[in-house]
């Protein structure tokens, strides 16, 4: 109830704070006899993990993902599987002056609000610390997935108003590899220039900017979510809402889609192909989700962040007793979040489709 | 598991199809002694019920809602309450074309590649018709947080490409007022003629289109929410989200926030005056959430509602054995949703408060 | 949480007080395509029933259920089945002495301390009424087990002092037979009759006795039960406790178990044989159980039942001011639960086996 | 849903096998601001610990816990509290003879039945060394309930056939120190000596055996309990069947009272004392509990332990094909659990209060 686990069947609980001993999560409900790749794990962290590029922040931390249980022999055991991440630049110094100042757009005041104790050396949970987590059982979800057939791609859509076209490839792997090969991960290599020149400008500015993040999920069978309350587009947008500095989630065609008239909007279905076990339609603005049940095309959505809040400006604020203070510009902080971000929406869609995979098996018998 | 659950202190669970005996929800976890006005839940209702206009399906329901336990001598007394209403219109007639064809944009055949059985005679859960219950149990949570002096209002901000202007007004009394004056549900009376013959020449033409509703909240105190999975507004999202025909949620800045920089998102926050408990912010980027809890100021929030499927052209479409087929426009739908959602996405907010309220009491004591 | 709802994957929510409009209970997760037997599961309502002999309460309550959503000609769709079974016998005036009086090992009390409200007409929650929602719901877990070869089969071991002894026969449906031959629901047909006229002694002292109920399940595949709290044996435990008047709960070797040595208490696995999908063991002392997961060996265990505590004298007691107060013995009760009790406990039994059938589905894919 | 977690609001989720890294306990929802005693905790741990007696199991493991998360500065945050404690004496060498063997009585079998795939150093998650993280979570929750004046007190009431008289003392400090005194810790002294001799006896025979433990929870207020499937009863009695070897649970009157007449089993009230909450009955067969409800008056169960599996003997069983083999005696294990279960019961049962003490905040506002 206190919101620290995720998910029904795969479902997970992470714990840790951001200038803590470590941060870890437990995946309880991981099927029995799958194989559990580590160097897979590690490289999802990878990704997260900060100082990677001059367009993140430059606080290291290797990030290196412990198993403590669950696996035997290189495979699942059906018991829970513990993995710890140790902290390891625990700099709190950094955040010494924060004590009794409420820093503008950052959850300080409300944890007091709310717990009457607050531990002021970091963002606490509210770090996106927490999300290292998500990345490590996500990475053993999308191990789960892949082993169903299903593979899920994110990358950068837009960086401010800096917008990247339409894929034109489709191929995952090969827009992945894409992706990978820019620091900004979008998988347009003129827009991901353009991103990286944006982004870095602004961090000279001493400022931050939001960006965007889109998601295709493939290979999923038609079926999976729960028609009224657990819709899978409901489950997947509760997954985005709860990353650190999401402020929207679309999917299929999203908040255009509003405009449409529903002569425009009706996907039409085309005649079963003798080598498919679905049923093809012309257009995709559903997203691939109908009723809240998947449909076996492509599930995409789409996810808004707002600018990080950490600036490196001075800014007007109050202290604890509520009087105005000023807060100077510190720290080390991301200038833009969805380079790192990718790979914690790729990790929540995991998380989402495992458990609503499992909970599928128990609408027929 | 199934989904059919919503709320964990403040749980309801909805049962019924839109061609049954009846709908229903039981409401476990009201707390005790709240007053139970069952005229105003049937107020509520009727704001929802089909029928009410020239822009709203035809069909009628008079949607009279029964108590049959959980209240003694008008109040609550902290066991279930169940309310239960009957379908009267029960014209299943009107889908026998249905029972081999799958109807282009609907859940048809995602029930049967799910379930291997389908209610074929309508929407059965599928149908816009289980948000009455829904609506029914909001009522309640809406009564429960007026004691707590929380106020929540929507109104329809857009259809199709005509958009309001953000309200004059603050009062949301008097903005309920004007809401209520018109059909659509837009508390800006010259947007709402607007919209309303557009909506009429839609139908006419025996199409459909979208729209999108906005909503505050006012009154709640900081604290609500939980830090980390179920972030206040991460609960609202998949609320909305679970909500008929919603392919999009946004709260505070939302999508727009997204283009923004640091420097214009912050919020700087203002002295505390002598008469508040809370802080104030000068703007409300925010939309009173910080870190995924309430921090006392407004809470906003935008949903985007796609076209309705079923229109009155004829449409390509297949049927069961996958061969290409014809369905022809017919029945008795709505040309717009979001007249009748503005309630349904009150209701959803009033379950994820008065859950959280509930919630919150477990943080200290 | 507040706890009307059981199990977790085949869930089931119950309402209703004793003296409202009715009672009813929501499946949400029972699988789709089971054939929906009604009269089974009125017959297994009509051995609930209040009023079926000289040893049970005289009070006249048909018990008739009626199904209001989640079955489609016979067959269950997957969605919620919502059963309704109104109230026919609300005599309230004979509850109207108990207005401010607290009734001796009742919940009177303890609802005034916990709500601050009573529906105090009758039992309201606490009343075994509310256990005819259970054996409804039972009824139709018992319909998914049957399909997956399982069986469950209770019946009076102990009426105060009177003790059955070991069955001889091992055949479910033969003593079946026997059991309902008798109006105590004994299977052992000649201490069946002693205890019949104790009860009926008892009855005209206008006192009440407790009693004992033996349960087996047959036919439980090995696998079934989560390995750490949620036990097979703890999830029966606590269904079995959750029933009004329950005492104690023992399986397997129980309580006399705790007397014995290890080299008597092991069960000694025989090889398997040709024709059988699991190893069976010279004793089971196990109760078919170990580590928490079933063996495939029958699961046995049992239940007591303390004596109602409505009897036919007068009573020293207090009321709500807390002052003394005397109690007249009144209304309409049972002598002894245990005839009526012996359905209620073979449907939680299989509410809690139908949920861990299907959790059992996500161990291994 | 793979049963790792207990509790709703106070929910602790545990992890980790005998012969891994590392056992642990995430303890989600401790309320913010409470004072975390290490050395309670490691003190608890330490009546858990192998190895601290003769007639304990002379494995040796110091069982020292450490803090990850969750609290700072010495008080509970609000934020989940992870605990860890590394496993040191992991000779999983003592095991290597049961690759292929099935031990009688063990869970082995049905960890292979369940999950196709078996940790077969050690008894994985079915070893009672799980019991350790609910202990130092059950510490934590102590600490709680301590400051709310709820004080839980258990001791071995049987070992054998040995049982122990009635206690004559009521101070439960008292009474924990008489038997922390003894090594079998039983609360009368005689009784205690008599039980350590015939432990060390059996122990020599390379044989083990069962016992009892009581338990009394005092100070509870009245009201915590849900009232229908979450009886606090009910609650309990699965925490404690939910504890490796345990075969059956009882409450107040138990099994005997089964035995008893209405009439003899009704606890009288008496009137309310004015430096009194509650009312307090003549006698208290109800065991503290009324309709699932604490009454204010102690709350009294009973806990059988069955005698532990492995046993110094050769004995037959068979091995994963079927076929008959022999087990020898071998490894370091307890003659009788009962000396080490104590402080296990004593958690477990803090951990329903405080989660039954934390929900009851949501039953009236």
């Amino acid at each position: 109830m206190a919101g620290n686990s995720f998910g029904q069947l795969f479902r997970i609980t992470t714990f840790g704070e951001s200038h803590g001993v470590a941060i870890g999560v437990i995946i309880d409900g991981c099927p029995a006899q799958l194989d559990i790749d580590m160097d897979f794990i590690q490289s999802e962290l990878d990704k997260r993990k900060p100082g990677q590029s001059k367009i993140t922040t430059q606080r290291k931390e290797s990030d290196t993902v412990q198993i403590l249980s669950g696996v035997f022999e290189g495979k699942s055991t059906g018991t829970p599987i513990a993995l710890l991440i140790p902290n390891e630049d625990q700099r709190s110094k950094d955040y010494g002056h924060n004590v009794d100042v409420y820093r503008p757009s950052h959850a300080d005041y409300v944890y007091d609000a709310k717990y009457g104790i607050r531990d002021h050396r970091g963002g606490g949970r509210s770090s996106a610390r927490e999300t290292a987590a998500r990345v490590a059982a996500g990475a053993i979800a999308k191990l789960f997935l892949k082993q169903q057939g299903i593979e899920i791609f994110a990358h950068v859509t837009s960086v401010g108003t800096i917008e990247a076209p339409n894929l034109e490839s489709n191929d995952l792997s090969a827009l992945l590899q894409i992706r990978e090969e820019n620091i900004v991960r979008c998988a347009d290599p003129a827009t991901a220039h353009e991103m990286v020149e944006f982004i870095d400008a602004v961090r000279k500015d001493g400022d931050t900017v939001g960006g965007k993040i889109g998601c295709v999920v493939r290979g999923c069978p038609a079926g999976l979510g729960e028609p009224v309350f657990d819709k899978l587009h409901a489950d997947l947008g509760k997954a985005m809402l709860s990353i650190n500095a999401v402020h929207g989630f679309e999917y299929g065609s999203g908040f255009a889609g509003s405009e449409l008239r529903g002569s425009q909007h009706n996907d039409i279905p085309q005649p079963k192909a003798a080598d498919s076990k679905v049923f093809k339609t012309t257009t995709n603005y559903a997203g691939g989700i109908l009723g809240g049940i998947s449909n076996g095309m492509d599930i995409t959505f789409k996810v808004a962040f707002k600018p990080v809040a950490t600036i490196m400006h001075n800014q007007q604020t109050i202290n604890a007793a509520g009087e105005v203070s000023e807060i100077k510009g510190k720290g080390r902080h991301d200038p833009c979040v969805v380079p790192r971000a990718v790979v914690i929406v790729e990790a929540m869609a995991a998380l989402v489709l495992a458990d609503q995979f499992l909970r599928n098996k128990a609408s027929i018998i």
